[in-house]
């Protein structure tokens, strides 16, 4: 990839994305084999004042043959220095960096029971760490592509071309190429994202019903109170931030416990490196209470299973046909870029800062709330061609929101 | 690199080398450009019982940034987390497995008082653990190569050939070859050495003399009662281990405070990713008194000033100039084989495991007969073609040791 897109890109996630501050650490979370664009990124980081920067590399053949060689009680366990790690995070608040490159389905054939219960084990420790810092600090995920990932997106293609191509879709849907300027790009469109939430936050919506000829018929709660969100977050102390380099998405949190009726997948879901594919999941009184799956329904069982809230909703979000994402063509088998170009929910943990005022709410308040809590947090695609999507208000006043897979307004 | 190859040489690396039991951990230092082998070395650590594996990865392109985006002081902290890794091989005693792969010169560059004041800091820190882990955990240090590696020992080659022959060339010194049982190999091998300082060990050494005619003209005392050793080393706890690979030493720690004169270094020295050339050192009463070299003087006075003892002597090492190494005729730019073709001495700590009997000792103790103590050990090399090497016993008897840069004996 040329040097001069690689290091623009990585100035706009330094800058746009974390929003390093002077004097702030940053930790990256990044796979070994992107060394190029890590080194890249740390000099931004440095460039923009960082104190210090760490990187917490990880490898996705090794995790898989760690899972095939260790036992699950000693999978389960999290040593002590890890959790010194998490705790740096919570007394230093730095910003944190997540560079996905992964192949999707990278850890596909590792045993399910060790999967799960490893996954369940390190969140809820990571968990523990996670809602100490929640909304303190700035984060971002964006992505770069590898050659397993690119071969996924592109299987005709020779890895170098499918790489190189994976890398075009990539830059092109966070807005930046040879010729612009990629802040000045996201400056604008956080502004149109943020005239969209702003309007549906005048709604005050009290439910949204989901239609589709795909099979989809749902309807699910809502706090009139929560508000809507997209693009740039603001932390406690009042630094903004892009948390998810693409970004399309208008999103909240809904109402724990008010979710019923049938939602039908409309693109593939990976999961902790395994997919699945063409499903649905049934609700009632606001919990998941059947799922059908052509492909991976039992990892679908398990993750929903991860913990006694898992099965609830922690996010509604909204995002046209015409998102750039969608206008790609490209499945990329990658939840960051996936989920902007479809209408989604998330199973899981909810969004405590769409509450007004959450910052002086305990997390046992924003529960009470309707925020659901979870040590998961999973997003899977339900927007389709000719999604009709309608609000209603307390006293039942409707509003066209989306028409045949567009706004309505 | 052929698998079948890499595999063989990663088995006798965890079998032989670090030789893993059942049940023990594992912890494997390797460059992020390193994950195909250290895949294959997790595997063979599974294979042999490992309980668990954790990868601690390293960047140098990154090291570099960093040591050029921070302060001194940011530089000379180590974490929480950090210690508490340290802290996992006091209380587990993990196998170790280090893997070289690293640029020679690759911080050359660096702010040489940052490197240094750096370097300190956590070699005193790691220095805490390593105390009360030191002689009751298998280690071993083995090497792959990167291409910068590969490019500095074949500057004429390209890059991917490069690679090819550097490989070759580490195989052949570690006796991995497609035809060959390295395992068997390395048995041979250890047989021979332990003949050898067996030997070295009946002669209760006073004092070594060497004398070559490129200046050096130089004595250091000995303790009688010290162990020559050589190839395979044992752990406290009985389980043999080849902490070298490749080796063809045989070593001892002198006495500490019985040095004098000047000895004339015969290859370059890679200390901390610069390059010193062509150096000699001064000894009075067992100290450095003076260095000179044409390149890196300052590397190596702030080496031998990285605390109070490190100008004091740790490790006399004797290699014929027939060593396998040193008839690939290559030049490596790295201690682990350059140190294998020569006749060397070693700044810093000795190894207190050459005392009869050390287990039952404190580190004071094991001081106190002559075992020099510091946060760094730092091997130079000064056989030469026709060093001449006399022993003397405490009654004055000679022993020929050397002749022509030869084994006597």
């Amino acid at each position: 990839m040329n040097k001069t897109l690689l290091k623009k890109y990585a100035r706009l996630v330094v800058e746009k994305g974390a929003n390093v501050q002077k004097g702030q650490g940053v930790v990256i979370y990044a796979a070994v084999d992107q060394q190029d664009f890590v080194c890249s990124l740390a000099q931004q980081c440095y460039k923009a004042g960082a104190k210090w920067v760490d990187v917490d590399w990880s490898c996705q053949e090794l995790e898989k043959i760690i899972y095939r060689g260790e036992t699950i009680t000693q999978l389960c366990k999290v040593p002590q220095w890890r959790r010194e790690k998490h705790q740096v995070i919570v007394d230093e608040l730095p910003a944190t960096i997540f560079i996905l490159s992964e192949d999707p389905d990278g850890l596909a054939g590792v045993n399910k029971e060790k999967l799960q219960k490893a996954t369940v084990a390190r969140k809820k420790v990571r968990k523990i760490y996670m809602d100490q810092y929640d909304g303190k600090q700035q984060w971002v995920i964006a992505a770069v592509p590898s050659p397993k990932w690119a071969k996924k997106v592109f299987p005709e293609l020779k890895k170098s071309e499918a790489v190189n191509k994976l890398w075009d879709a990539i830059l092109q849907t966070v807005r930046v190429n040879k010729d612009n300027d990629p802040i000045a790009e996201w400056d604008a469109h956080n502004k149109n994202l943020k005239a969209r939430y702003q309007k549906l936050n005048s709604m005050k919506l009290d439910k949204l019903v989901f239609n589709s000829s795909n099979g989809t018929d749902f309807t699910v709660g809502m706090n009139p109170d929560f508000l809507w969100m997209g693009g740039e977050e603001t932390t406690q102390s009042g630094v903004a931030y892009n948390p998810n380099m693409p970004s399309e998405e208008i999103f909240t949190t809904p109402m724990k416990g008010c979710a019923e009726g049938t939602v039908v997948s409309t693109m593939p879901l990976s999961y902790r490196g395994q997919l699945i594919e063409n499903f649905s999941v049934t609700f009632k009184d606001g919990k998941a209470v059947d799922v059908k799956a052509e492909k991976g329904e039992d990892i679908l069982r398990d993750m929903i299973a991860s913990d006694e809230t898992a099965g609830y909703l922690g996010e509604v979000a909204l995002i046209p046909k015409t998102s750039p994402i969608k206008e790609t063509g490209i499945l990329f088998y990658e939840t960051l870029f996936d989920e902007n170009a479809s209408c989604h929910l998330a199973l899981g943990a909810g969004f405590n800062n769409v509450i007004p005022g959450y910052e002086k709410l305990s997390l046992e308040e924003c529960v009470a709330k309707g925020v659901n809590d979870s040590i998961i947090h999973v997003d899977f695609m339900i927007g389709s061609e000719d999604m009709n999507i309608t609000g209603y208000d307390k006293d039942g006043k409707e509003f066209k929101i989306f028409e045949n897979g567009n706004w309505s307004f």
